[in-house]
């Protein structure tokens, strides 16, 4: 792992962006801790650059209540190499979309399948790197999209103690398998009325999970509308299981 | 109004029994509070004093953060006069769910829409009388079952500025056409596993309150098993909304 610039925000808190494997990523750690901090891995629907303020809010967000954040790209997004199955795929849930005719199951596992593939893996790796640098001790919570990412690192990584999963991206078939692997704590975000989503396959995901702690918190306001004191809620699930 | 009796709890709380219109009732005040409360009225599904240890509380729990509570018992439970017309359904309810049958629309409209026409005006007239006290001020909540009652109230009195419901009963056909009138934020809790009530109504429901602001949390744990932790969350919805 190879940091690549350093800054103070305004509130004190470090941001660093670094690479690993030419995965690039970043890491905010709170201004002053005197003993190793848990670590959030922030997930994204990809394009890092895109995304930073989101990103950067909740990770000052989380730094306030005494957590270290990360984020990585996603494979092929952001300034990462495409790949030619992952653009036709995306061509063809375009064409889906625009023809008003369903998303079938095979373009959502030809869009989502390979990219959580990649990404756990690589997930896991940056998980070692940051683990072992000084400052940062664990437990580790995951926060964010894509779902079905989520859900695999949920499902396999046992350093992960509890998640925020967001359903708001496609859920291939398999995922809902996953689901009934994942035992560890979950805080799941709706959008009730999210126009690219499907409620029904949030609602049986949700249902699969195999967490005996498992709350769904559903909000009115589109995709991107999810209410600001969802954020609280957040920090307090994360403060209940990683504290 | 008719005060009976009243006591001090070891934190301080003012607890009162009252009486209005032989309607038996509690209403608990903050130790101290230098201004009028915003009052909460605690909806339950039904025997106040088998209900008194959650009701006190959930009472204890919203004093703490500076607000009154009251609490009034259900025609045709606790002391109040039975009905025969409730007594039938709720003789046909038990043969049904005894037979394994589904519990007909016919039969939660018997059980539940006598109810709601007697309750709701009966809340009102409660409500009259708490907010004619010195230091009750409103903005009024409601929070807690019969959720057909507090769907009805919170569509027909204009005092309730917003709602915490629990669906874990049945709900009548109308009490759907009812929430789309429903505007307030409302909150609603629901236990995913609860053996008693069906979860997809439930959603139904949810999904046809006409408020902008609404959030579902579902979890875990069966009809009585609600976490502890959304005791907070449903704190800070009430101070969002009532202060």
């Amino acid at each position: 792992m190879q940091f690549t610039s350093e800054r103070r925000l305004d509130d004190g808190v470090l941001e660093r962006e670094f690479t690993l494997d030419e995965i690039p990523g970043i890491l905010w750690t709170p201004a002053s801790a005197s003993a190793p901090v848990p670590l959030i891995l922030l997930g994204h629907p990809g394009g890092v650059h895109r995304m930073y303020p989101r990103l950067a809010d909740r990770a000052r967000h989380s730094a306030a209540e005494g957590f270290a954040s990360a984020t990585i790209e996603l494979p092929g997004s952001g300034d990462r190499p495409r790949s030619d199955v992952a653009e036709q795929a995306r061509a063809d849930l375009r064409r889906a979309l625009a023809a008003g005719e369903p998303v079938g199951d095979e373009i959502v596992d030809r869009l989502v399948l390979p990219l959580v593939e990649q990404a756990v893996p690589e997930w896991r790796a940056v998980l070692d790197a940051l683990l072992a640098l000084p400052g940062i001790g664990g437990p580790v919570g995951y926060s964010g999209g894509v779902i079905a990412i989520g859900t695999r690192l949920a499902a396999v990584e046992p350093r992960i103690a509890a998640a925020i999963l967001f359903a708001g991206s496609f859920v291939p078939r398999a995922t809902f398998e996953e689901a009934r692997q994942v035992t560890i704590p979950l805080h799941v975000l709706l959008q009730w009325d999210d126009e690219g989503n499907d409620r029904q396959a949030a609602l049986d995901l949700f249902d699969a999970f195999g967490s005996e702690e498992k709350t769904l918190h559903a909000n009115m306001g589109g995709h991107t509308g999810v209410p600001k004191f969802e954020g609280d809620a957040a920090a307090q699930f994360l403060t209940r299981h990683l504290k």
